[in-house]
């Protein structure tokens, strides 16, 4: 199923603008499951994914947290992909970016090895390190383009005749969304830039907003600047405050609470 | 041993400035290597290095064709790691860019679980995703600045107050060098942008240059623009032109000769 059905029909599904983060870090997760359990990334994101799989629109794995565990890693990223169940969109965060011939490895390893729906990239390679990961029409691709963390203004708020990068960037996924495949990635620690890209994405491309949770991101600012005029297009994701709301034997049962509140606390602006 | 001691001595030892890129594509090994070898990838990289190891002073990995052969490439990766002689510079080429708190992941993952001396990371989001990086202070992080493909352009030419963004982020790179540990990628196929980076960068921050056969760039201008007064402190990579110089039986051999035409014709400019 092509990725703006499938996400068009769990939103509608599941009611929910969420998408939680499974920012699984090996140090953070509940030390019982490392001492009980033969592949506890695994069994973590499969009780996370069993408490709030009828709240959320995507998860969204950050192959970071996987990589850095190694082999068991990569074993517990493919078994959360094939987990997750087939109506909610998978998208795998890893920013991926190189030349042409490279960058159509990553595509290759991302869509067809792992199967995901939808994908994170970093625009700075410019159009032809991006392409090969347009020609999956069926798969969203979501590029960088104003991120949440502190420093982001380095270069994305740099000004090239009085117009910042991200706003250049911004206009450059509307022109290489020819697929209708384009998404764009911006931080909810920033709603104004928010509010700008949603102008200039217009109604049809989706926005990947994480900064919501522990890096303080305004919940109603980022819903009402974020999503589209019928309150879709966003994706609002939480990491850390979502699955790492207890370390007890109840971890999942908290998530679900914090999942819950989180995506009807959404509800309530869009 | 430090980042530095180890280029240094590896230049003079071997007599070097070439960088052998490992990027290696499944597709692409020769075809006796798949029905004969259980692990062609390593197979493959091992038959070059062992060709090449007196003419190079690093071998740089693009993680892309690794990631993108599931299972058996991570493990070629990890075995061709642990094979490549210590004397030698080994970069693991991955682009990684994140938020601080995810970007430490990758630097664990590249640093300490597969023991790269040196990598590669996109400075899209600013100084708080460069960081976690440059903490790993034996180590050298290569940050993209004007990269060898057609597009690059799109974003790094853009001009703010007249001086192009990839400049911008050259004098980042300076100023972040506080711990002596950046290094900056700049494509040989753009030997005045390459030029104007090494003035900016000075004599000690090392450049890591591809774009040098199937890419096209020039090799006198990449060693005359590229590497410091003393014709140190460039790394010009080929990757494709070497290691696929034939799909016969004697393809080490073959690489063998065209990585020392390189590396002889890169010194007759230094």
């Amino acid at each position: 199923m092509n990725w703006r059905e499938k996400l068009s029909n769990i939103t509608s599904l599941n009611n929910s603008l969420l998408c939680v983060g499974l920012d699984t870090d090996v140090g953070k997760i509940p030390k019982f499951l490392l001492e009980t359990s033969k592949n506890p990334l695994f069994d973590f994101n499969k009780a996370i994914i069993d408490a709030t799989k009828d709240l959320v629109c995507a998860y969204k794995l950050n192959m970071a947290f996987y990589e850095t565990a190694g082999k068991k890693g990569n074993d517990a990223l493919e078994k959360t992909i094939q987990y997750i169940p087939h109506n909610i969109l998978i998208v795998l965060d890893g920013k991926r970016n190189d030349i042409g011939n490279t960058a159509q490895k990553y595509a290759q390893s991302l869509f067809d090895t792992l199967k995901a729906d939808a994908i994170t990239i970093n625009p700075y390679l410019g159009k032809d390190g991006v392409s090969p990961f347009l020609e999956y029409t069926d798969k969203c691709s979501f590029i960088l383009c104003r991120t949440s963390n502190p420093s982001a203004g380095d270069f994305q708020d740099l000004l090239v005749s009085s117009t910042p990068v991200y706003q250049i960037v911004a206009k450059k996924i509307r022109e290489w969304d020819a697929n209708k495949n384009c998404g764009a990635v911006v931080g909810a620690t920033y709603p104004e830039e928010l509010k700008t890209v949603r102008t200039i994405l217009g109604d049809e491309i989706p926005i990947l907003i994480p900064g919501i949770g522990k890096q303080g991101g305004d919940i109603e600012k980022t819903v009402r600047n974020g999503a589209n005029a019928r309150g879709e297009m966003a994706l609002i994701n939480s990491s850390r405050e979502i699955i790492f709301a207890s370390e007890q034997q109840d971890f999942a049962e908290q998530s679900r609470k914090k999942a819950e509140w989180l995506r009807n606390h959404i509800n309530k602006y869009r």
